[in-house]
């Protein structure tokens, strides 16, 4: 394996045991062991996919799309469990675009160069 | 630094160090030392560009659009150092891809766990 791929999956245990992936780890698995609240977590991914696939295709939204959309966003934003979830999401994702762009920079400082 | 950053700089480093950067470099150094190659490449991109923003705001490529488009890559690939460059570039962002592949896996399996 190369000296990349191996510096990579030491990233890669980095993250598992980074407190940000071991709070989403927590919050996804309070979700989905609650018959409910995991019901509620994947009608609203459904429902995202549905709409980004529709924009996607550029078809437009009815408004019953809308109106379903928001009541669904409604719902998990008073949902204590499920908001905490999309936080934790929101915290791995930002870490991930740090690292992306950590890792990526000899890139783009070589593409910088050209410019100065 | 968390562990995470941390890594992420040791990666990047082993990134710099790669053959596929090196080689990356050394072409893309080729290409920018040589006065005519340059503008062809910096044309090529421009033109790249120009396309991918007119297609991403849903305008329509005209004729002239497309027509200029093709002389463009015409030209590119008729040309060794940038066609070189090219090849270089596909082979860093492969690169680019499996290492985003291996350090997001604890994510990919978190939410995989759930459909089984």
């Amino acid at each position: 394996m190369s000296n990349v791929h191996e510096q990579a999956e030491v990233l890669e245990n980095a993250l598992r045991e980074s407190d940000e992936f071991k709070a989403l780890k927590i919050s996804f698995e309070l979700v989905m062991n609650d018959a409910e609240s995991k019901e509620l977590f994947e009608q609203f991914r459904s429902t995202q996919m549905n709409l980004q696939q529709k924009q996607m295709q550029g078809e437009e939204l009815s408004e019953e799309d809308v109106e379903q959309a928001r009541e669904v966003v409604e719902k998990v934003q008073a949902h204590e469990d499920i908001s905490k979830l999309m936080e934790s999401e929101q915290r791995v994702s930002t870490l991930i675009n740090e690292i992306s762009e950590v890792f990526t920079r000899p890139i783009e400082q070589l593409y910088q160069t050209e410019e100065e």
